[in-house]
């Protein structure tokens, strides 16, 4: 199963460093790529091409203009993340056996109020207000059943220390493919 | 066990979003409190404060002039959440077993090197660049089993909709202490 994220509304005055942590997040946990709407911002799809250059995969970021395109067009199924949706355990089951390409929807400021009736599934990951990037990682999580990916064609692979930092740096043409 | 959260070099003008995502982030899986260091904040402060106020629960949010001394004066065991630390769910259960009132400590823009030593783990939620928020999200969900906290004494509560937003509102004197 494929996860694309859509991000709703971003303003990159006030949003740049939350949209940037959420594309982060779902390319860590294991979405295949990004749309966004709102305003265009070159400078978030560089710090997002930026890291996918220096860290593997193959996640990418587009630019939507029409949220509501984006998400009628979508062709396969639609969840809304939000904390007024059904508790996330209860539905992920059912999310994870009917959809080969899923588009994980998540607010921006203000949500309209026809995203809610669009999606398959409005889900919740507590009921409190908390995060989208918080939302998004642990629903990932959970969707993927706790498997985590394994990057392997990066030019930067971390060798993890108990105390300290230890990056290992490849040239390029010692990669071998994504396994 | 307990859990407060230290967040690192907090910058107003650039933190704001992505600090109260991550103060709320804690609160909503289960921290009884956060600690900032940086600048301080009063409007993040009081963004934390309403949501408490609204949606109940205790979590209080502090300042710290002195980082260090945040550390090294905690007096129990500290965890330092790092993309370079070890895979958390190799040291999870040592950490649960081992700490009665845990400090997790969270990075901003730099971290000190001295936050490595001075920590028990360095514990990575992946070993890609991701965001804090997420990262202290799915951490805390692991540490507490993935039992989610249940907010019972707010004013406001979501009772979850397949489609659309339900909120309760309670009168103060209804309100019974949280379970």
């Amino acid at each position: 199963m494929s996860v694309n994220v859509l991000r709703l509304g971003h303003r990159p005055s006030r949003d740049k460093r939350v949209s940037t942590h959420l594309f982060l997040a779902a390319r860590a946990f294991g979405a295949s790529g990004g749309i966004y709407t709102g305003d265009k911002d070159s400078s978030l799809e560089e710090s997002i091409r930026n890291v996918v250059s220096e860290w593997g995969g193959s996640f990418s970021l587009e630019y939507s203009e029409n949220w509501k395109k984006s998400i009628r067009s979508w062709g396969n199924k639609v969840v809304h993340l939000t904390m007024y949706g059904l508790p996330f355990r209860e539905v992920i089951d059912e999310i994870r056996a009917n959809s080969s390409n899923l588009l994980v929807v998540v607010g921006g400021a203000k949500v309209p109020g026809e995203v809610y009736s669009l999606a398959d599934w409005n889900v919740g990951v507590s009921d409190q207000p908390h995060s989208e990037v918080s939302a998004l990682g642990i629903f990932l999580y959970e969707l993927y059943e706790r498997e985590l990916v394994n990057f392997n064609d990066g030019r930067l692979k971390v060798v993890p220390q108990s105390h300290g930092k230890l990056v290992e740096e490849r040239c390029r043409e010692d990669l071998s493919p994504a396994k």
